[in-house]
């Protein structure tokens, strides 16, 4: 009678761990947006948020609040553990979000490049890092002296490891992480990290005073002793080659069954959350960090044809929208960012991070016969820290490895190199997110409920409307576009029209959208009257924005709901939401 | 620097809890998958595995193992902490996906039903309880002496209160909830639980000993002394017209704003859920329980058209099939049912608890117009206890008002209350699922790849699959489909075909479906040739399944991913797997 829910949290840690956890979803959700808004990764806003609830701003403005949002005495309050648990899961299933969006015969077509990128990766920032950590070990922020090898193994594997789920969220965010390149990022930081990991996991291994409470992070329950290095290791390399193999085709076996005999998607979600915690349990439990599991159980299940588009959207959806702010907020939440804070180690541990990683990856992918560009590009990619190191930089503290001052560069240096990574590669991409509608659109340019009957009059409200816009007179915008008009009617069929002109006299492409309740004929094939009406002006010696135009627009209507909610739009938010909403629709469809 | 992770869960901490989860989840799925396909509500069979991995069963034949997945003690290790947490917010999630599925307008239309139904449903029972304790507290497992009054009143209200998210899933497993019956149950019980969570707050405001540390349960941080009853009333009160009102109006006009400018349906996703836990912690800090706040929050939003069903759609899936089967599982987990077990307490408990409810709320819901028959649905539907009663047990347990006896009837009387409610409602209402081909089609009845070049061989070789299974020689099948082919050709585009006949030497349907990747012309209306073909067989008499298997067929492959699914599957099940997906599809689009 013990184990009751009254007993294990009481009534006020229920209410303070429901605000906190709604405070820190929210704001790091509302900080991710605006990142995005502003062409950042969200992850940046993310730890944001973390950062402004944290010890370093809300901590020191106003420690009473913080306090009571997050305690910090397990002891006195259950919070703590209870938030720390979600975002152990946030990590587990952040991994297994990257995990399925691995395509393991893309990672196979470019074996070459992912082992020379993945190789150089570590190679060149472990050389540099063990260097200086070995021969300026007070620089580095050395704890102990009795530990000086350690101290230097450890700076040197914390300066190789890349972050995993910060980089998928990157590549993600651009649209990258299914193309080849951004496959080979992505399976070169994989490999990558199972070496650091490993390492690592030899680095406490070695330590005497590693076996302790709270410091058996890293030292797994199989490890212990000069051995149980070579177990571990064996044990990992094992379940590896076990998971990409036996598992990846028992996976591909099951699911069909599953889908054909189970609730749908409830059973496959499920299968693949329980698969995935599983091998999460048996990678902390061997001693290689939970979230590797995850991965490992993304990769094999993912790569099943069989899991439909459907599910993989579900799982994605609820994960990086959810779960994913909360994990990098819980980032920012844990240091003060003020107090241990040594710009001269920062500095030294930033340019050793970027140059050594930077130029590794970019060998490695250079050799391999990538282009300059693309090279600096996977180096760059691969130079994003986070999570990992972070979690690494604690399991050092808490082992006596590193001080505080090392910890606080340590994690600045991974903030900072999530900065770089996404602006990095898509400059050296030259990447232009494709245009939508919704972005092309303008609140001052949109009418909710045209007047006109006909064509003719509809495109003079539409050239009343742009007039004041282009400088550029209402009749003379009419009669060109009547005129284009009268030589070839513009109904493109669903119910969408899109008169158009190219005129001397407007300078920069301009877009007026219309929307009728009554319906306009403008003499489509599919003899429907036009709903919303594009009109579409650009300057007389530029064919191809013309062009791009028009495929915007009808890029825009492809989807029948995106037609129907936009048709029903009385304003013009609910017309850019039907757009916006049409619009994930179709990049998630094109990239299945 | 003391709030990192390292120090707040142990390597041996992450490992039990990440296995604990899969294990409970994992069976949890699978045995409520089981439920459903023998017919019974998912729930039964989350609840059994809970008893399964429980105290009960695990607990005692391998106590070993039942203590390293499920450790009791707090104090030792953080794994019941990070499962308790995850347990509220499945609780929470729960509530507001029962919260979005309602529909005001809905509610206001039988406002006179659920007020009828609603206080009838408390009264009575209340009674019940109230009397039967009052005058035998020593069969209904009195605690204390000294506190008879509030055991009384704890038992009436112990036995009033009705189970919110039970009810809310056997509504929705039966197809129900949307549907007005389903609405009355649904809004009446909401009510009934409001006022039950209320009465509970005053029983323990009347206690003394109430105020002690975990009992502090449903005392909350408002209420306190004699008049802290009634500023909790009054809050509660003011919080369910503040969102009924105020934030159902403000949602209404923040969710287009989301959706237009913040991705998409992430800003929606983590806005509905932000808001569900701030109500949550709101109520839960005002004394009403935390699960309150993440219900009104859902009707408040729910109830706007804004909410896309697409989103409704990833909250749902998600909750519904993840959170639920951890939920339903951990109250399994709770307790031994065999040790304080009271055969007698049982039944007497049971008894009252469902005749009470069943004619309180029949006698409501008959008053107020409804037939015999669905007054009667209405008062089983109102008998399903749960989660609440378990939740109230605990509180009661451990502020001295019960003993372990009671305890446990009112858990059995809760589980076994779930049991009945959904076959109740079922008979009642005669209420029978729909067929869909998923289920008509049949193993042995199925060509994954034909050989047929043509309409006369293609009947030819499914009639010979049907032969041995119907009784009937081959040839007289194959004549009779192409004398009726003959008559009228069979296609009935997008693929498909439906030859059939009756025969009377054909005793029951009988349906084979072949696939052919070379596709099979029978004269579509569209030119397109059949790549499946279905073949139906009935009754020389029997009009009716024939037009019922017509249906069946026509409605599979309504859906073009269903059909572009059907026509890829190489298997039985993968083709299978394919229609089940699109009757999923089919029944969503449907409710909306």
């Amino acid at each position: 009678m013990t184990t009751l829910a009254a007993a294990i949290l009481t009534h006020h840690e229920v209410t303070v761990f429901l605000l906190s956890l709604a405070v820190l979803l929210g704001l790091a959700k509302l900080l991710g947006e605006i990142a995005r808004m502003l062409g950042q990764p969200s992850v940046v806003g993310e730890i944001l948020a973390g950062v402004l609830l944290g010890q370093t701003v809300l901590g020191s403005l106003a420690p009473g609040a913080y306090a009571f949002l997050f305690p910090a005495d397990t002891a006195v309050s259950s919070v703590p553990i209870g938030l720390e648990t979600l975002v152990v899961l946030s990590a587990i299933l952040l991994l297994l979000v990257a995990g399925l969006e691995v395509d393991l015969s893309s990672v196979a077509r470019q074996g070459k490049a992912m082992l020379l990128v993945s190789s150089m990766g570590v190679v060149i920032p472990f050389g540099l890092g063990f260097g200086f950590a070995y021969l300026f070990p007070g620089l580095l922020g050395q704890a102990s002296s009795e530990l000086h090898l350690a101290f230097a193994l450890f700076m040197g594997i914390a300066l190789s490891i890349t972050a995993l789920p910060v980089i998928a969220k990157i590549l993600i965010d651009l649209n990258l992480a299914k193309s080849d390149l951004g496959m080979l990022i992505l399976s070169s930081a994989m490999v990558n990290d199972l070496l650091g990991w490993i390492g690592f996991a030899m680095v406490l291994a070695m330590m005497p005073v590693a076996s302790g409470g709270d410091v058996a992070g890293a030292s797994g329950g199989v490890s212990g002793g000069a051995s149980g290095v070579w177990v571990t290791i064996l044990i990992t390399v094992g379940f590896v080659a076990l998971m990409l193999t036996v598992v990846r085709w028992a996976a591909h076996r099951v699911l069909p069954y599953i889908q054909a005999h189970m609730s749908w998607p409830g059973g496959v979600l499920v299968f693949v959350m329980v698969l995935a915690i599983l091998c999460s349990a048996l990678t902390e439990w061997i001693g290689v960090h939970s979230i590797f599991g995850a991965f490992l159980a993304g990769v094999a299940i993912g790569d099943s044809r069989h899991l439909r588009e459907n599910t993989r959207k579900t799982i994605h959806d609820f994960i990086t929208h959810v779960f994913a702010p909360l994990f990098f907020a819980s980032i920012g939440l844990r240091v003060n960012f003020i107090e241990a804070f040594d710009l001269q180690m920062v500095i030294l541990v930033l340019v050793i991070a970027v140059t050594g990683k930077a130029i590794g990856c970019y060998l490695g992918a250079k050799w391999s016969g990538l282009t300059q560009r693309e090279s600096w590009a996977v180096g760059f990619g691969m130079v994003a820290r986070g999570a990992m190191e972070i979690i690494l930089a604690q399991l050092a503290l808490g082992a006596g490895l590193i001080d505080h001052r090392s910890f606080v560069a340590i994690v600045v240096m991974a903030i900072l190199t999530s900065l770089i990574a996404g602006p990095a590669i898509e400059k050296l991409l030259k990447r232009k997110t494709q245009r939508t509608l919704a972005d092309a659109i303008n609140e001052k340019l949109f009418i909710a409920d045209m007047k006109a009957h006909n064509a003719r009059e509809a495109i003079g409200e539409l050239a009343a409307l742009a007039s004041p816009v282009v400088g550029v007179p209402s009749k003379l915008i009419t009669d060109a576009v009547w005129q284009r008009e009268l030589a070839m009617r513009t109904g493109i069929g669903n119910g969408i029209a899109v008169p158009h002109a190219r005129m001397p006299e407007i300078k920069k492409a301009c877009l007026v959208v219309g929307r009728t309740e009554r319906g306009i004929d403008f003499d489509a094939s599919d003899g429907q009257a036009a709903r919303i009406i594009c009109m579409i002006l650009t300057p007389q010696g530029d064919q191809t924005s013309q062009i791009e135009m028009l495929q915007i627009v009808a890029r825009a209507f492809t989807q029948p709901r995106a037609r129907a909610d936009a048709f029903d739009a009385n304003t013009y938010v609910e017309f850019r939401a039907a757009l916006r909403v049409s619009q994930v629709d179709t990049d998630h469809t094109h990239q299945a």
